[in-house]
């Protein structure tokens, strides 16, 4: 009921603040029997890090990952599986500036209206440092997956005004790690690095979007009516850091478009019952269909700028905040395995909830 | 768990299929001691019928709301309301020839796929009926939040390629119901009509997208960092049938802006803190600022089309499914009353959840 | 989150006050491809009418199960169902008396503190008629259950000092509904009966004990460690009206045991592992071990009773309340369709659960 | 979902096995702005460590307190509270003939029988050393009922066939922690410590009951029809380890009762209306009525004895459980923490749910 517990029958419990002593979480409802890889674990983990190319940030962190419970001898057990990262840099006297000031599009002057005062440090809990354990979970979610077959690819698809071209459910999704910008696409990349290295010097910051794909997901998964499979990736997505939208399928596109462009028509092919065109995006009446399931999450740009800033403090003083010297111009590029991680948490949810549909 | 249930403190329970006894659901969690103006929440369950428009449908319905429990004297007694409305015509015949076919982008096929079998009469649970159960509970849900001084007003932005010009958070919302599209702008429903006027001599269909706005939401609504206030909003519009995107605030647009052009700065104003725009759209780091809330939402054109459209049945064979006679082109300004009722329901859930924040 | 929902993967949500319009509910979770014998339904209901023995009551009650929706061609579809009886007679003039009193060990006084007023019509939702949608949602899921072959019987146990003598997991349950009494000893029901008749001079009413068995249940039910099979079904046992005690197994006996007096040794039997004896009542840490499951369950004497009593009113002043003139002297042959069905609500559910522990 | 949370509004998720690295959890929904004093917490988690006396264990454990998040500058902050305790100990080769060999009346075959497989080492999840977790919730639960004036008191009332005699909701709580036994009367702790002298030598072990108390219980708490106080109580006490039953107030002895003697009459005393009698145990229709809270719990002996006991393993081949030199013959005054700490979750959690009960 509280707002740090997320899915129904796979559920991760989150806690931490960027400035407390740990980032952590519980999975509860995994089941027995799994063989869990740590090193992919963590190679998740590493890769939101910070400082994976020169243009993403400077800072340098190292998240270890620490798993307290759940597995024995390399398997899961079925009990819940308690982990945690350690935060090192704690800092908080560098925040001390910002105690009573309210800096322009953050969590402060809602955080603080809402629990009557805050945690001032480095943004407290509506830190992206949260993330850490969404992105733990999405990958032992992962590892469920793919004993179902299920992949789930993120990549970059815009970054400011420079866009993937074309149809972005036909990418080549192979090629989005060896980009700096996880851009499938290598004349976007550089398109994008060059607009990065123009912004850096403007001391501003990007928006973007970022396009998901979940390939091999059996029909049959989503929990009409309300917990439709798309509504549950919505809120999933929704409930990232910076994102501002989401769209199913065709999307906002759809809302153009009339009936007889837009409906999937039902075809033979191959032995299987499947649709020509997958406009839906793997997802009818809420309900995976079987086909591929893509959808597509907006970024607003880093609030944090490396410029000054007007703003008040909590006695409605006019206040400066200075711009910081060297930081995130954009966080879409460290944001895929976020968005992997929130998509694979609700389709094994719903991967666990679907053996249950029927007696 | 199952999928059924919307909220947490309060809580809709629906049930009910287009052709089965009647549609209904419980609302648990409603506060005892309020008093509920039935005809108010009689008259919401009109706004979403057909026919209100010679364009919109032509089948007529009369939808008459039973309350069976929760309410005594006029006012709520904290226990929980059950309600119904009966079904009418549940000329069942009618839909035996799709029993085995599966009509494009509608739910047949994934409904069969997950429960083992269907009932195909007039798409059963999947219909747009079932959002009889929401209107009604987010009436309640509206009942409540005028205790708080909480209004909730939807409209339509766009229909096909007609979109309202402007900020659309600036609109007239007083006039939306004046405009046969529930579109606040005279000018751009007369477009909308002529298109429609169009469309349905082509024998085809449209989607659009819905504006909502939220005013007087007090500062502090939300429960980070998953159930942030839109990406429960999010969600709720998401599991709206026929909804494709969601967006909060700037939404896809701030993808495209800087960071710079997209802070909603801190000023002090008339003795109280706020900002002098408001991209964010009311919410920053999930929870509500005191500042308007406004979103949008994409719904795809309607999927049963007045032409032949081919399909397969359920043994893989061709199909045609004929056009219907007279039917909706679109099902966006009928969906307006649907939008506000979930937005209600979500805005009052947090508002009750409000109340815990501290001690 | 509020109270009126039951269950977690099979969930029933109830309605309903005693003299309000109906009293029903709505079952979530069930799932699709289940035959449904709608007559054993109303059977079970039947169960739990007054006036099966001249002992127990005499008004007369007709209480007719409608389902609303979820159940086409006599198979679940897998959404939810809906259901109601409709409450005959509302005489609602019968209570007004009753409208400031506060009856004794009833729940007029705290519904009133809580909610600050309440529905003073024969109790309300605090009415013993509210656990119709318990009986008809256990008998659901008794169907459900039996597709797993697992069968549940409750029997009386004991009324005022009358008990059933020796070991009560041991007792000819298909003698149960033989007896006027639901107790499965033709002696210990004439005694009872004798013990009524009795106390109904004396304008008395009296407790009693209930024992439910569950037999052929797999091993492997329940959810650590909050979510211990035994902790689900104290809970379900303890919501129901007038109850005061749950023991499982050994139960309070246990407490004044030795470890070597009632540990249960496993041996190989017939080639399977058991256990010699069953003092744990079919589960250990929480989960069932395939023994049978038996409980007790202690039921407090009706509060009303047919001579009179001093009570207040809500100013304070005293106020005498009349004895019925012919009213139930137990309630307790009543309750044993009710446990049962709070038993199968809680194995139902723990079964489908079950169905999740490994990959 | 799964089994590890509990609670509604304060949610405590918990995690660990008793020889993995730690066992902790995070508690969800507790609010902002309430000051912690860690070296209560601290105490309360001494009070469930063995070796308080001589009689109760030999080992030596030291277990301390690392909060992780949730709290700052000695308050609450509103985000969720992360805590553990690292594991000593953890000579889990100790435990390698138990890999396959079923100890009598543990949970080792039944784990088994629903995982697949278990982690052996000590029980794992199934140790009482998982109540560590409850102990720590419990205590951050009393704090903040303390701000609502709530008290609740624990103590040991039998041992055996050793009972404290008289009524038990009339014993002077304040004496409790002065017995080494945890039992309110000086004469009784005599005749517990003697039985536990001969019984240690006899190499058995005993059970017992515990009876708590709460005081200053508003009326209004508690969630009908399925959340009754009470019935949230005896799930909660339920779910503790070794835990065989469960009673409120009168409990199985109201069973023996007529009407007339059990009712608890209203009377105008001191200004307020309230009961002569408190059979109710505070608790009518699931509501607290303002009365003193009391209930008792029934312990069964210790599995785990210190004299050879006979088993089977995996394969069916028996096996001889050698008994353990030194051990605890009770774990029933070690329980009196557990069980005062998840009273003290279920009342702060109705207490935040009591918020929401009026408009």
């Amino acid at each position: 009921m509280p707002g740090n517990s997320f899915g129904k029958i796979l559920k991760l419990t989150s806690f931490g603040e960027s400035h407390g002593k740990a980032i952590g979480g519980v999975i509860d409802g995994f089941p027995a029997g799994v063989d869990i890889n740590l090193d992919f674990v963590q190679k998740e983990l590493e890769r939101r890090r910070p400082g994976q190319s020169k243009w993403v940030t400077s800072r340098q962190e190292a998240d270890r990952l620490e798993v307290l419970s759940g597995i024995f001898e390399g398997k899961t057990t079925g009990t819940p599986i308690g982990f945690l990262v350690w935060n090192k840099d704690q800092h908080s006297t560098d925040y001390v500036h910002l105690k009573k000031a309210y800096r322009p599009s953050h969590a402060d002057f809602t955080y603080e209206k809402k629990y009557g005062w805050r945690d001032y440090r480095g943004g407290g809990r509506s830190s992206a440092r949260e993330t850490i354990s969404r992105v733990v979970a999405g990958a032992f979610a992962k590892i469920l997956l793919k004993e179902a077959g299920i992949e789930i690819s993120a990549f970059v698809h815009s970054i400011g005004d420079v866009s993937l071209p074309g149809d972005y459910a036909m990418s080549d999704l192979s090629k989005t790690e060896d980009s700096p910008m996880r851009c499938p696409d290598e004349k976007t990349t550089e398109k994008m690095l060059h607009l990065l290295e123009k912004t850096v010097k403007e001391g501003d910051t990007l928006g973007g979007t970022i396009a998901c794909m979940a390939r091999n997901v059996p029909s049959g998964l989503g929990e009409p009516v309300f917990d439709k499979l798309h509504a549950d990736l919505g809120k999933a997505m929704l409930s990232i850091n910076a994102v501002k939208g989401f769209e199913i399928g065709s999307g906002f596109g759809a809302a153009g478009m009339k009936g007889s462009e837009h409906n999937d028509l039902f075809v033979k092919q191959g032995g299987r019952i499947t649709t020509k065109s997958n406009r839906s995006g793997g997802i009818q009446g809420g309900i995976s269909n079987g086909n591929d399931i893509f959808f597509k999450v907006a970024f607003k740009p880093i609030a944090t700028l490396m410029k000054n800033q007007l703003s008040v403090d909590a006695d409605g003083n006019e206040v400066v905040l200075e711009g910081k010297g060297r930081h995130d111009v954009t966080v879409v590029p460290r944001a895929v395995p976020i968005v992997e991680a929130m998509a694979a948490l609700v389709l094994a949810d719903h991967w666990l909830l679907g053996r249950l549909s029927r007696i």
